[in-house]
């Protein structure tokens, strides 16, 4: 069984875990804080981020984006018409532009503040950079994500699915980016209805419950963020 | 001809160029300051980011992980023991972990604070941010590149090339970032003999040629930027 090493309200974490739900992959989990840099984990992956997959044959895939071409490359073809990398080249252009959009842009301006203010710094000691949330960098990411959402309800007004006609890695990389400021009560569900709906259908995937479910330790989530009617 | 939208010390348009000039695809290049922000180019890239492809039959490739990858599945076949993406899974993981260490990582802690201090303010307007650099911003971006460095010496002092026994992506996603930090008189040459004399093997091949004779407006590179023996 794969071993995958991640945070439950790391979104790239979750990126990975909705994939290999989706492919029905049993996976052990494995819980870090990445922020406290231990050695062993270091040395797995020295950019010291999750996720990290350990594949049966002890190969060790470090970063989001690299697991999920990895997967696709392992796994992919057994998933038939379920394939959530399209075989077309421009869908994948399309697909791997909107993964990079939610794993790097919407991480940088928005997900990465509200994990590290709301999560993080509620675990490390003071010395580390911990202790109560900055409200001015929260209030920042709050006013970043309703761009974000606008543009979701925009593609998702003219596509069935964000890439295309066909769920794909672009849905699973939003969604999860998304859950995590839903999981924190900062997800703007007024902002776009289109959005929302999109939201509803990714959200009601079997594949999805497991990230419903799970719970950071003193943190409440946010009053709908396991409804699928919200 | 396809042509390639990007700016000459944009780094992960560098990346781009050297992967396409590596392939002998001859390309237009078109110079954009994304932090203009024109409308036309926004939309061929939302992200508003060079570099941009986009291909003869008009295909818009947006982003350098997302053209690197498409680079690789439309021209990397007839590249044949060329081909910068290894076939090898172990070494595709490898290649593209090492890719997005310079293309996020190093990005985020090296070398867009060097080219926005140092390159984009001067272009920009007062009220866009322009202006003198700020030198604390630059000091820490060179104290960021240090360690960066080691770990270049310390796997090519275990490999011959950057992820392993032959050129690849990683070596230019690598050079591309260091180079702009060399442009700017930023890299650190003494820091570690092994990665100078790898920087030096990259920038002696003939794919580099075109990036040594790039000159931004205004600013003249380091001293030692063209020279081979430095």
């Amino acid at each position: 069984m794969p071993t995958l090493i991640h945070h439950p309200l790391c979104p790239h974490s979750r990126f990975i875990r909705l994939i290999l739900n989706e492919y029905g992959v049993e996976t052990r989990l494995i819980e870090e804080r990445a922020s406290e840099r231990r050695p062993e984990f270091l040395r797995l992956n020295p950019a010291g981020r999750t996720p990290v997959l350990i594949d049966d044959d002890g190969l060790v895939v470090a970063g989001a984006s690299v697991i999920a071409e990895y997967i696709d490359e392992t796994r992919g073809a057994a998933a038939g018409s379920g394939r959530l990398m399209p075989l077309d080249l421009a869908e994948r252009v399309e697909t791997r532009r909107l993964v990079e959009w939610f794993n790097v842009k919407f991480f940088d301006e928005v997900s990465n503040w509200l994990v590290n203010e709301k999560v993080y710094k509620r675990y490390a000691s003071a010395e580390n950079g911990g202790g109560a949330p900055d409200m001015d960098v929260v209030r920042v990411a709050r006013a970043n994500v309703k761009p974000h959402m606008r543009y979701v309800g925009y593609l998702t007004g003219i596509r069935k699915w964000l890439a295309g006609d066909r769920l794909s890695y672009a849905d699973f990389a939003a969604a999860a980016h998304i859950s995590c400021a839903d999981y924190l009560g900062d997800a703007p569900w007024d902002e776009d209805e289109s959005a929302k709906h999109w939201y509803q259908r990714v959200k009601s995937r079997p594949a999805f419950r497991p990230l419903l479910a799970d719970r950071a330790p003193g943190m409440t989530p946010g009053r709908y963020y396991a409804e699928l009617d919200f």
